[in-house]
């Protein structure tokens, strides 16, 4: 088994290979979830803890349900509440997570790096569950895994990125899997929402969706990230959805079999047309959320079973 | 085992023999509930949500206990809390949580009708644990099998229900229950709080407590909904003690066996005298926070078992 | 065995051959929890409920790791939410849960003497995670366990409580315990923070750190909890700091292998040097925490085992 590393903190010192081996064992988990009995054993005995600095519903949920299918006990700490305001630093609040001998530790935090820097404190296995604008590794890879499942395969695909590439963590994450992967990427957005200098990561660049979706065989929208966008343009919804929101006519330009992927939650009507996400003859966006369960089962397997090897 | 049952979002669709069977199983789970090792399997390997949009502490643990021990991954979403906030729609959520294959979701909402809706959307089988006005079915069967062994049946009783009848689900699925199973329901309150045409649903009106209660062998109080009068008549709660709350006085003009019952969470000098609901031979108060583990159990048991059918 | 209590409210009554098998079972539980497979089944089939009144990350999350390892069905109940608000008196949401049949309740109120009579008022075993200015027994207990293990014994150590003692039930609790296994307590406080009378108890009482300090062998520092002080004197950080906080210096006054404690969440620069707290050398603060799973692990287990024999 290939996949060589104590933590899942992104997805750029992932190889390929290790990619591959994820996905493949995600995808029998995927298999096994839509099974009656779907409660596997892998992580039996061991603590899961979800740290969630930031309020992710679906994201949390997403973690929870993987961990407690693999017979873990799962616990979630809502980390704005307490100690937090009882001035304690992230890293004591870490280190006193992993004195209670936690074996996987689920991050989320609105800094990037954070989840690095408290990686380097702790003794388990720690997944960052997003971490400011830097990455969202199992987001990449569920959005992975839908691709090869509606594809076919993972290499030589024409994929769009839709909206806010500046302020999005899932578009970083997705740039670098899918480079990896030898896939061309086409990022179209408004220019005050693309970062600048991303050209040189071999990249196309667009500002407009008639020209970035010409026969791209996936169109993956994403969330305008109001939340991180301090001051600057942001655009009214309106006029963002007239130029951006994607809509049968301006997906009429992909190719006609071209999947429509979004991480949610969605803004109907600003990023995308409700009808057009409902439509299951294109849009792929439960999908991703299934796989997200089946992804999550696979790294945190992958992780503990490297673990056991370690003490071992 | 007769309940043809993909859903239980009301009373209003049940036989009396689906009641009857529901009952009998939670009657078994009561006994369980009892021993030391309370721990059974019958949704084991099975995931349970509960999504509440309403706060409900008392509900939502019976749910809780209730699958975990029949042995299911159970999962408890606070729902107003982020998603919710993000603006996605309450089907988008409902939709993501089932691509992540839950068997049963557990959902109260503070709008009548919004669990059904939900219900048409998703593969498992859905709950209501409160909807608006609309239904409360676990509480009314709760209900029924406290009457039922305190009295040692549920037919031909004479049932007084008083307080905020207009406000209440509970009083709503109640009625409709205890109505199939032929009893006589009597509905005291005063007509502000008297929903207008209910006499028309075979029960007998009265706005005063002394001759409502004339000989009825169960008494059964509502909670005062100050949280669902929008605007309107809101009584003094003074006022409304002196009239509608149960002691000891009033109760005297039911029959000498009559039993006391409140679906909780109780405001002790408002809609009640705090010695009376301890009164430990009148009020059965308490068994009915204990039969709502077990019909719950009863409920998430059949449910799951005619998903397996359909599966198989 | 010898533990002859149903619950365990405070230290007070324990006798010391009780604290010694406790602190005996808790510390083959911490190498258990050192290995790879931590789950037990001590508490299989089991219920707790963790009721917490107070917010308290580290602690709760304490008590659900600690259940969840030996295999109980556990639950976390968010009391400031709902109920309270609903006009629910404590005793009433107590009976709720009691009628539940939960085995196991872990109670946290700000109220000293809360959890005593809601104990009186429910048939299962109940735990205080701490009540007002009370008692926190599982702190002092994994304080003691913490204590044996670097000193080996837990006997005729000279032992310094220092900060906040009129406002903490952690100070009381351990001037209990470590008094009844016959050390020697000498408290270190700033006058508005000791409490009157203290010195009948049969412990030294300083205002000064270097005096107070002199060849103890374990210093034990607290945190200032602004949170209890109703008006009254409140330090400035930083004076309290240069006079009470713990630095090298001030250590240099102990005994040359000295331990530092703190119970967290810790104020950095406040009561303790950032840099002395993460000495391994002289800080046990990351084994505190370890031992405190430990210790309610076996507090648990042997409530447990009481209880069965009770019912036998």
């Amino acid at each position: 088994m290939s996949f060589a590393h104590r933590h899942l903190l992104g997805i750029e010192p992932l190889h390929p290979t290790e990619i591959t081996t994820l996905l493949d064992l995600a995808d029998s988990y995927a298999e096994q979830n839509r099974k009656p009995d779907k409660h596997g054993s892998a992580l039996k005995g061991l603590t899961q803890i979800n740290m969630f600095f930031e309020n992710s519903t679906r994201t949390q949920a997403s973690f929870e349900i993987a961990g407690k299918r693999l017979g873990a006990d799962v616990m979630n700490m809502a980390m704005q509440a307490s100690s937090i305001k009882k001035g304690e630093t992230l890293i004591d609040t870490a280190m006193t997570l992993n004195a209670m001998h936690p074996d996987l530790l689920v991050v989320r935090h609105p800094q990037s790096g954070a989840v690095d820097l408290l990686a380097q404190k702790v003794n388990c296995a720690v997944l960052n569950a997003g971490d400011g604008r830097h990455e969202h590794p199992t987001q990449a890879l569920l959005d992975a895994l839908t691709i090869r499942r509606a594809k076919g395969r993972l290499h030589r695909l024409s994929i769009a990125i839709c909206g806010d590439i500046a302020h999005s963590r899932v578009a970083r994450s997705n740039i670098m899997l899918l480079g990896k992967m030898e896939n061309r990427i086409r990022l179209i957005a408004p220019p005050t929402l693309m970062p600048s200098g991303i050209g040189d990561f071999g990249v196309e660049v667009f500002d407009n969706m008639e020209e970035g979706l010409k026969d791209v065989d996936v169109v993956m929208m994403l969330r305008l990230q109001k939340e991180r966008m301090d001051g600057g343009f942001i655009p009214s919804e309106r006029e963002y959805y007239h130029r951006y929101g994607l809509d049968a006519e301006k997906l009429s330009h992909a190719k006609p079999d071209a999947i429509v992927m979004h991480p949610g939650p969605m803004n109907r009507g600003v990023e995308i047309d409700g009808t057009l996400a409902d439509d299951i003859n294109r849009s792929v966006i439960q999908d991703q959320v299934e796989m997200g369960v089946a992804v999550r089962m696979a790294a945190m397997d992958l992780l503990a079973r490297n673990r056991a090897e370690s003490r071992a």
